[in-house]
């Protein structure tokens, strides 16, 4: 039988370290996310690299995308095994508090926490049939701070978060992982590089050494499961 | 100048007695759910034991409903001095994640976090011109616990208790006192007394002892403000 | 039956203002501290007030000099009920790592930590017997958070913290209140004032507005009892 | 250069897998514990397995034990780079709060924490020559919750992640990795089965899994630095 994986928010960055390091593990990976030409173009950088990967373009806030989606996952793979999913997809959202529009609270909290929901019902069911599978929601400073400014931000974090607690408690039992990592800091991304300029050696996530600790949190012995991780680089204030 | 209050999610339990307190202590609360008719019953009882209150029946889910309502509050308090304002507005929700609908998950955030935020924008906004004023979030055990079963509750009660963080750090300094009370154990209400029977003396939060915390936190001298509270009976296990 | 209430650490600042509060409320107030003449002269202040207090000179890091002042005590208020005793006894203390002596590591903890540990044992006894009564813990927010420089204060306050939970746990259900105050900035006293200068009004914590935060928790209902709460300035950053 | 580790608390259980561990990862490890036949049967098993490791009794408590053995260790092992150090020195302490006596209370925290401050300046001092190496701290579900029954472990315990706290802030600028790991329910040892039956599979921790735990975290890489890990077993309630 052979492993598949879901990275949920395949954009650049990290989520495509993430699928490049689930394909390098053997998994066929289903990349989620709105924009259909990235997914395609990181399909193309996984296959030419030897690995798999299928694109399935999705609004993950749309109910009904989640279960097209997830439909043509389920046809696709029905004879593999899920080995790990990451719901993977965020924002950044910064403003002070009375210039947030109720629109954008609203459309934060969908990206950030109702799209984790939407795809966690998919996964689960999923990983329950097999009693196994690790689950890894990507959080941020904000999913344990609610600071000056972040109101928005922080209030989808910490509900994802919650989110994250709450499916750890209920199916870690069944032999479902689910985990939370918390990413305190810059992520070393081209984009970033592009407007700030390139940081300090090791000063920013390194998009592989995430990758990384999530294979290893889907690594982990069942008696040894992580709930949360905090990720931040040495050089951090926190 | 006289003094008024707000309290949203006025309700029987909680949000009458938070009512009840405020107007003994001489402000005229503006009292805000969805019953029109309980509104004016409460409002009854408060006017006959001397004290002054006005029934808005609003959705706060609603902007348009929010803006109306604040719009009339406006006009009729727009000479007194706004002293404390909480937001009350709760529902239990427990279920294994799997049969949770999106729509119930969806209506649980609009009600716990959403009505919050919309909520918040008028009151700060109506604080910041006096640089005084107390904001109040009505907290749960799932606000810092993610229970199994508690999937939709937990997210949106951590989304609530994030929003008062963010607004602490922003408002505080302007005079603003904004904080989170985590109500951990039952309320002794007539509801809860009726589907399991009356509890040991002093085993449920007695709802007068929990306003009067309310009241304590507004009282507090600006040199030592709370940001969050948590009231649990003697008897809980924590 | 008259009440007394015990302050332990009753030295200037806000171990003086807790023993004014508490004799205003007609209590009888203990005072311990190591400083004989301190304690007379807060004696003779409370009492040329109209109030009642003793002092009981004590190194609470001591063994037998704990034993003594509560021998002591008990013979002297074996009629009376103890409503509320405070270990306030603490120790500023920041220093680089490799610059702490073991020493110093040894005595803050000793000052902080042991010395509340013995103290609490005589305080829980004779609460347990009354099935009454509210001990208070001073923290900081070196309680909470271990920052650079603070390795010792730190270490010995979050040793206090879990005392205080671990109390509130056990002996919640027998009647006791137990409590932890986290002092979150600086306390205005006359020596803070002498060494920094007099600092914006407000913006340090007020000794009479923190003895009433102290007080309002011995005042709470039952079915409202609060294990920890913070205490901050508006203007503090947190 | 070669490696070397340094294992306290070298026991049977997990420290014997942390240096059997490092020994494999081409480690020599550093065993210290008290019992002195105890590290010289456990340095046989690692030096049969083609490995290296060297015993050296110690009292960790005693500041005059600690400073002979790290002399001695600067001695043998001056070439050498130090790669990981663990405090793993520990001591299961459970009692009705006015059952444990100040001479427990106080072993319990010179085991569990003056210990680890006498070790970590040692240890800190070393990599600081460096600019590398990872420290790690063994904590437990008592480092952060003080149960009923755990006043005198949690309040060691929670000093012991104070300490791990403010030696991250201070010396993760200088490449030194501080990080705490919190092991949230029963390790999986001979004793623990010899006094309740071997338990299902997966529910206790395993010991070589969570050596693999501690490893991965020093191998991570500068930028994505964890400061607290979370380990319990799929089965465990939390």
């Amino acid at each position: 039988m052979s492993s598949w994986a879901i990275v949920i928010g395949a954009g650049p960055g990290l989520g495509a370290a993430l699928a490049k390091r689930f394909a390098r593990e053997g998994c066929h990976v289903a990349l989620l996310a709105r924009n259909a030409e990235r997914l395609t173009s990181l399909q193309k950088q996984i296959v030419s690299a030897g690995g798999q990967a299928t694109p399935f373009a999705c609004d993950v806030t749309s109910k009904e995308d989640v279960d097209r989606a997830f439909g043509l996952m389920k046809e696709q793979f029905q004879q593999n095994r899920l080995e790990v999913a990451v719901y993977n997809t965020a924002a950044f959202s910064m403003s002070p508090f009375l210039s947030i529009s109720p629109e954008k609270f609203e459309s934060d909290w969908k990206t950030m926490t109702l799209g984790a929901f939407l795809c966690s019902q998919k996964i689960v069911d999923l990983m329950a049939k097999q009693n196994h599978g690790t689950l890894i929601f990507t959080g941020a400073t904000a999913s344990v701070r609610g600071s000056s400014g972040f109101a928005s931000m922080a209030s989808a974090k910490f509900g994802l978060r919650a989110l994250s607690q709450s499916l750890s408690r209920e199916f870690h039992p069944q032999g479902i992982h689910v985990a939370h990592v918390i990413i305190d800091g810059y992520i070393d991304t081209e984009q970033l590089n592009k407007t700030f300029g390139p940081g300090e050696p090791g000063t920013r996530l390194d998009t592989d050494a995430i990758a990384n600790e999530f294979w290893n949190l889907h690594s982990q012995d069942r008696s040894t499961w992580t709930q949360e991780l905090d990720l931040r680089p040495f050089s951090e204030s926190f």
